[in-house]
């Protein structure tokens, strides 16, 4: 195997082979840091390589291996983190000056989840500012650039995340994603990307945007690698008080079992607001793929699926919270764009944000009530492909509306994979979204389709 | 039985003499209308009575008694409700001009259950403006007067609901509680009176004075009575977002077991701040009432209890974002003091609110941690007895801090008994506090404390 048909295997893939004693952990990671070292300069994933840590984590999981200590898919596994995850020891930067020199005493539950699991450290990875701001010319840190064309963001806030798996610069990664910024970037780099249901995954030691929106999750190459990931990642932790003691299920069994009968909902009003040609067309291919491996298809209604717009003001309201006594007192460690949005949400009423809230409950009843009828909504996971950094850093660039925010607000559990490429050899994507801690069935589907179309094997040229 | 004896018996009585047939339930109707017409007009407990209502439920409770068709113990049982409870047909005013005309189409969730419980509808209570203003002088509905001192104030906004009960112009009452609305009343009054745990009863058909504090429960001249009423009116309903699925418990069994080795704990800090020497008094008299019965009464720490202050901010952005389309396109028809807290409602921001939810969350863990070490919480139900209406008409009158509202804040259920009078002869009052959806226990505390003192037997002079 080349280091590009390394970089590029799957998680089982990786596994097998170590298991089979055609590769070591020592030596893939010796492979990775490498291609890092190559790569990553004009790519800008990591904002801290931790090669000293990746190769200590390596040699022990290639003596559990060597021992034949070898329970966890994961053993041996080189991840990285967004870098609003807190690592022990190793600067955690949240993408903002403010914290540019902050090294955490403790590890975020889903690190130390990784981490028990076998998993090597490579790093950590560059995060839109506190998950919120852009990266404009001239901030603190440069922003990644998207593998399939480096003019193109690859998306946001979990930028890094997105690019270092589409580069083969990691074999997974946690990312982030408070109105879609483990999709987003999922979707604009051509990588498979699950927000778990909220409260599924902790938050605890992941730096807040949004205490009711956050959710933590895995971004990887396939479903099954995502599924992997989330089945070492799930479960309760008394550590973050949003977590749900719901039992985790297997999420692995169920990808061998098709979606013949499943049932697709499609919500046609909303999401194809501003879309593009090649992404209706995508997305109309996509439900024919469902179609033809057995699922049916159907237009559902979400009558208020319109005032998903009210994610905007409770986002705001919670991270001006989250941050007001910082920036009080220090807005020079702010950077521009962070600054005025943060302030901008100081601005949102309490009785707004207490109407933002019921808005938020009737949408999660009208999602709940759709998904008595079907099994999964099918949406694209956005209306266009990765903007250029130009166009983002235009002062008039607003804020886009959101595909993904919708179960953000509703905790719905969804997923994105790839569906194709724009003219332009963009990267297109499907979201698949479905009930509460019905991962399982998400992951069913998202797979289904992964394999039927294989997307997911075309890789950028860097 | 003199008139008398019979407004002041209790349910549990009553139904006994309807069962031995030494009373009829029209009887009793009639009894209970004369009452209000000869003492109403000096106490104004009653914005409409349902005279009509009142007699056709009693001959159909009649009717079934004779059937032998007797199995429910609310069966005859002359009941009124606070005026923001929605009833059908009859108009329902939420103590505003704005709703003066208002006849509903439905019954609020509560008064179906306890008609169909057999209940005889006598009428609608006054309660504060929205249950939030307070009627000075010149407001449409004029305010209720405290049975014990017409100088002095019932309580509110559940007023109408405390008079009414405690001069025995009703069985029960049902109040609402948004800070203390059900228990306050109960305090000033000399009755009981439940809040439950939040998701308990119903709050469909309730006029909505804040989504997240709000609370449905009953006054009555005796625990068990709040029990029987209780019964009736817990368990889920879909048609409250907020209802808990969470099995109804027996509320009456329990009060027969007395409380030895219960566990009491007093938090000392915040409830005891400007409280006047004769509820002190009357409090420690009442923990060693407790302790007499066998129970254990131990001190507790809640670290955060004092940031129950940001009560008011969520209460204040609430009811401004529930007032705000009504208050703008009609401000006149909201009196003057009502007027001034919702403005001011509306200049809580977004962020203060979503702290505000914060605090809250960890209040809420605080308690819920005390009571793994105990079983029961008490405090005074208030630091004072009620005020003359001359203080709390002064323009300079404040929101007086509330020892009610935590369990507002943190949805525990919590109970007011009566525990004794001040030098003036006003009523002094204990609340109980306990687990959420533990109102067996906070129940039976209260049962025992209230049959070893009888305080509950005394009876104004009106």
């Amino acid at each position: 195997m080349t280091s590009d048909e390394l970089a590029y295997a799957t998680i089982r893939e990786i596994g097998a082979r170590f298991r089979r004693r055609e590769l070591s952990p020592v030596e893939l990671t010796r492979t990775l840091l490498a291609r890092i070292e190559r790569l990553d300069p004009g790519l800008h994933a990591y904002v801290t390589v931790t090669a000293e840590r990746a190769l200590a984590d390596a040699r022990a999981a290639e003596a559990a291996l060597g021992r034949g200590a070898d329970t966890s898919p994961l053993l041996g596994i080189p991840i990285a983190y967004k870098d609003i995850y807190a690592t022990r020891g190793i600067r955690t930067t949240a993408g903002g000056a403010l914290l540019a020199d902050w090294i955490p005493e403790d590890d975020a539950t889903c690190v130390t989840r990784l981490t028990e699991a076998g998993c090597v450290m490579l790093g950590k990875l560059i995060t839109h500012e506190f998950a919120f701001g852009i990266q404009v010319p001239g901030h603190r840190f440069a922003p990644a650039r998207n593998p399939w064309n480096l003019d193109h963001m690859p998306g946001g806030s979990s930028s890094g995340s997105g690019a270092a798996r589409a580069a083969g610069l990691a074999f997974g990664a946690l990312g982030s994603d408070t109105g879609g910024s483990i999709r987003g970037p999922a979707a604009f780099c051509a990588i498979a990307g699950l927000k778990p249901t909220y409260g599924r995954t902790s938050r605890a030691g992941v730096v807040t945007l949004s205490w009711t929106l956050d959710h933590t999750g895995p971004m990887a190459r396939t479903v099954e690698d995502c599924a992997v990931l989330l089945h070492a990642l799930a479960g309760h932790d008394p550590a973050d008080p949003a977590s749900s003691p719901a039992p985790v299920g297997d999420y692995l069994t169920p990808l061998r079992q098709g979606i013949r009968g499943l049932r697709v909902g499609v919500p046609r009003a909303y999401f194809f607001e501003g879309a593009d040609a090649e992404v209706e067309k995508a997305f109309e291919q996509a439900l024919a793929t469902l179609r033809g491996l057995g699922a049916t298809v159907t237009d559902v209604e979400i009558p208020s699926i319109e005032t998903s717009w009210a994610f905007l003001a409770i986002l705001m309201a919670e991270a001006f919270a989250y941050h007001e006594h910082d920036l009080r007192a220090h807005p020079e460690l702010y950077g521009d764009v962070l600054r005025e949005r943060l302030l901008a949400g100081g601005l949102i009423t309490g009785p707004e944000y207490v109407q933002a809230q019921r808005l938020r409950a009737r949408l999660r009843a009208e999602m709940a009530d759709v998904l008595t009828r079907v099994d999964v909504l099918a949406t694209p996971t956005t209306p266009k492909p990765a903007p250029t950094f130009a166009a983002v850093w235009d002062p008039n660039f607003g804020f886009p509306k959101s595909n993904m925010a919708p179960f953000n607000m509703t905790g719905l559990p969804a997923l994105a994979v790839p569906c194709g490429f724009s003219s332009q050899g963009l990267p297109l994507s499907l979201q698949l979204a479905g009930r509460p801690f019905d991962e399982a069935t998400v992951l069913r589907v998202g797979h289904a389709y992964e394999q039927a179309t294989e997307w997911h094997t075309r890789r950028p040229r860097i």
